[in-house]
């Protein structure tokens, strides 16, 4: 069984897909065939999955303290995939370089620029250094591994220093102790899962209060919305879509007749997925 | 007077801060002796407000394309600014690269990540373009300029090709025919123009349904609310500031009683400004 991640070996995404298989695997015994299978772009692991190259996709979507993925949001609008579970990562930076180099070796620094983010408090003390952004933090490690320069860092996990034999110079640099990466899996068909949590995207009609009106629906119901994103509508100028989040199972009777409600009033309605919810530590 | 943006000459920032300030100089016939001055990072000119160097600032917020500029918003919930006006300009994105060079020639073009973002249909047509992420579109046009190597091409504004003196080899190669990007200017104090929009921050009680309550006393007092943001809150993971912006002027009755009961009942709230709407064309 393929499963489609972006980045390399090393990357967070692919942390991601090891926890929630493995733990999969531990409930129903059935994932132990899982065949890992890296591309480029957000984009290819969409692609894959709708073509069935890949039985499911993992993409991160959102991060504790830098929030929102934002081409991620935009592909599950654009693809007919279905979130069908998510998961947390604790997201820990090390800045690296090669064996035998120093901190004070250090002039040039790859990350994604997330990594350089969520990293700034540490950064902003070392002036001079040039901050590289980069694909992702594991290929920026690859990157420094393949150079074999005393000058070159990069910011990223600890198995990528270990995968890419790469001396740990500087531990845990990310800003905030709890820094989490929420990763959703997704696949072509829900899956048989006891529901717990929703994500479902809408616009509303460009008049006062149809935002209001579209959650009113949610809180008439007593469901528990726990995010709202806002994404730009492409040919309608600030406009926007929303993605939302709540708890709930699709069979529920007010989950029903709120949906119900969504769907005659807004704009536009795409139902993402009904889904198992993710354990925030670990 | 002096008057921060971030980037260099040529960049949109500089644009909307020249549209602005002459805009503002028709109606008042006051604004005649601006000195502009650009720094590195958007986070440098918050400081320049705060710091009294400063009379203004001009910061990007919203692409109608790409969506929210996040750092943008994040540090309006850090520094003491507020916003006092706001503009909007129409983005067109050019490849460009040294006199004499052709398409053929290019191999690695630089932008801002938006700036890619913004042209990925144009970009998608040349699959072995190497696409490196830079600061901002105009200081692209200044490296491509100062290397003079036909294989480098930018992706930045037809000013920018002039004062760089570049070649212009593709025009308007951004997706959206409507590509406009939304600034907002920002002051120590508020200015004494009438308030058509008021921009604010706040945070709920983690509570099923606060969101909604809060948005409630907007709603029923009929205020008609444009846009809402929500950004992460550093340490509590995975809950929410919620940046909106609605119609009105603080003095009008209704609004006054909605913010008082917003006051009282979130768990966070800033006000970041009442101000005069920009024209969304020209």
């Amino acid at each position: 069984m393929k499963v489609g991640y972006q980045g390399v070996k090393g990357s967070y995404s692919e942390q991601a897909l090891k926890k929630y298989f493995s733990e999969l695997d531990e409930k129903y015994e059935s994932f132990s065939d899982i065949y890992e299978k890296s591309v480029d772009k957000f984009e290819d692991v969409f692609k894959g999955v709708v073509a069935g190259n890949f039985r499911y996709g993992v993409l991160p979507i959102e991060n504790s303290s830098t929030g929102a993925i934002f081409d991620v949001y935009d592909l599950l609008k654009v693809y007919k995939c279905k979130i069908v579970g998510e998961t947390y990562i604790s997201v820990r930076h090390h800045l690296m370089g090669i064996k035998g180099s120093t901190i004070e070796d250090i002039k040039e620094v790859y990350s994604h620029p997330q990594g350089f983010e969520q990293s700034k408090g540490y950064l902003a003390r070392f002036e001079g250094w040039k901050l590289i952004p980069y694909y992702n933090t594991a290929m920026s490690a690859a990157y420094v591994a393949n150079n074999q320069d005393k000058r070159l860092g990069a910011i990223a996990s600890s198995r990528a220093a270990e995968i890419y034999d790469l001396e740990v110079l500087a531990e845990e640099i990310n800003c905030s102790n709890y820094n989490t990466t929420r990763f959703v899996i997704i696949a072509l068909e829900e899956q048989p899962t006891k529901g717990e949590k929703i994500s479902l995207i809408f616009s509303t009609k460009h008049q006062a209060g149809a935002l209001f009106d579209a959650l009113r629906y949610l809180a008439e119901e007593k469901i528990n919305m726990v995010k709202i994103e806002s994404r730009p509508i492409k040919d309608r100028p600030f406009e926007y879509l929303f993605y939302i989040d709540f708890e709930g199972d699709l069979e529920d009777n007010n989950i029903r007749r709120a949906i119900k409600k969504m769907k005659e009033n807004c704009s536009y309605f795409k139902l993402l997925g009904n889904y198992t919810k993710g354990e925030r530590n670990g």
